[in-house]
């Protein structure tokens, strides 16, 4: 493991990202230690609390942490960020036995991080991104997701046929403004494995997913052309594991 | 009504606001046309389809359309606005037979417009702002409101018992980490009238709300601390209706 990565603004090519912050960090450190390269403090931090967890854990792995102010000022985007956590990137594979959210072309990195809080809050910790899509590991989507990205498993696919392929056997919701069945009135099996599939935040799903599984729709009134992504994919998830 | 009014970057304390975009201003020209100053157009708008709709709109309510592409580029914050409509700020009584949504010291304009997004959504008109809270003609509000703002009946109380005194009969709901009911295993009596309470982003309700009505609470894993503010108010607004 080189710990030595070049310390530069985070771009989407580099092997490597941060966490933004103590409370993203500290989840960096309790569930992906070994991807951690360092964490870098600066002389500021000011959270006796936060620092003696991040100290703690650091010690318990085995991982290096500096002071190391003027570098945190180049990388951070924030002036209250006083601590970094320097991670190489990592990849999973998606457990076919559970269940699964689907983003196909995602765009917006906010979008996503409180896509990943919400999947992880209600018990779903399998994510399928079909590419072209938004980077989970840029600092923004870490940030939004506050910190539980590290406890998601995350595959990117080239297509929704490539992930249909590998997914196990499923039942397949996609999310859509024509969709068959309100979620509001959707009768399910019981201990059914599912995805729930979710298009781009400006063009939803393209209509040909009208023919894979059951399509729902969130019925919502005609006052609003449709329910915000994150919003519309929080439903969903609230609606399958209540 | 002065239509010439100083067109300068908006300031909450300004008497007049922008919707930032044809998208938003359309939805402005529809909704308050009576409160629509004047709209600024850039040359370089390019979509004749919306043109049309916001030169139809200003013509039937005598609204004056101007080009003012240097107007424009001094008011808007993203390159691909080319239409700004000016309205000066009014204020609504809120109505005490219908539903209710409260926001105690909201912070994050994002999460407001998206809740007031959401709310529309669902047919929930009215929302109460405890201050101190995000100001809702902020442009950035606007924006994430997707232009349903213009839609909603909002008012702005000094505190939680100046919004409970002329409320109206109805069940009180805060939403609390610590509520006694389950969201999900809430019941409810048939056509009440109610308010959905929620908290500051950072700091939840004040554990005195306890006291008020039925608290709830939206289960969820111990993975994640909370979920986002926007999240929680959107899944306790499509429970509430559904």
């Amino acid at each position: 493991m080189n710990r030595d990565v070049p310390l530069k603004k985070y771009a989407k090519k580099m092997e490597h990202s941060y966490t933004l912050g103590a409370f993203p960090t500290i989840e960096l450190l309790k569930n992906q230690p070994e991807h951690v390269l360092k964490v870098l403090l600066h002389p500021d931090m000011n959270s006796q609390a936060q620092l003696d967890i991040i100290s703690g854990l650091c010690r318990e792995h085995h991982i290096p942490l500096e002071t190391a102010g003027k570098t945190v000022e180049k990388l951070r985007d924030k002036e209250n960020i006083f601590a970094i956590g320097v991670f190489e990137k990592y990849e999973n594979t998606l457990e076919p036995e559970k269940n699964h959210i689907v983003l196909v072309n995602p765009g917006d990195m906010g979008n996503m991080g409180t896509i990943i809080r919400t999947s992880i809050g209600f018990g779903i910790e399998n994510l399928a991104i079909i590419e072209p899509g938004a980077d989970v590991f840029n600092p923004k989507v870490v940030r939004a997701s506050m910190g539980s990205l590290f406890q998601l498993k995350f595959h990117y696919y080239k297509s929704f046929e490539e992930y249909a392929q590998t997914a196990g056997e499923r039942k397949m919701y996609p999310f859509m403004l024509k969709g068959a069945v309100p979620l509001q009135e959707l009768k399910r099996a019981p201990r059914e494995v599912y995805s729930l599939i979710f298009g781009n935040e400006a063009t939803g799903l393209p209509d040909d997913f009208s023919k894979i599984g059951q399509s729902v729709v969130i019925r919502h009134t005609d006052h609003i052309d449709s329910l915000n992504l994150a919003l519309a994919t929080g439903i969903g998830i609230y609606e399958f594991t209540r």
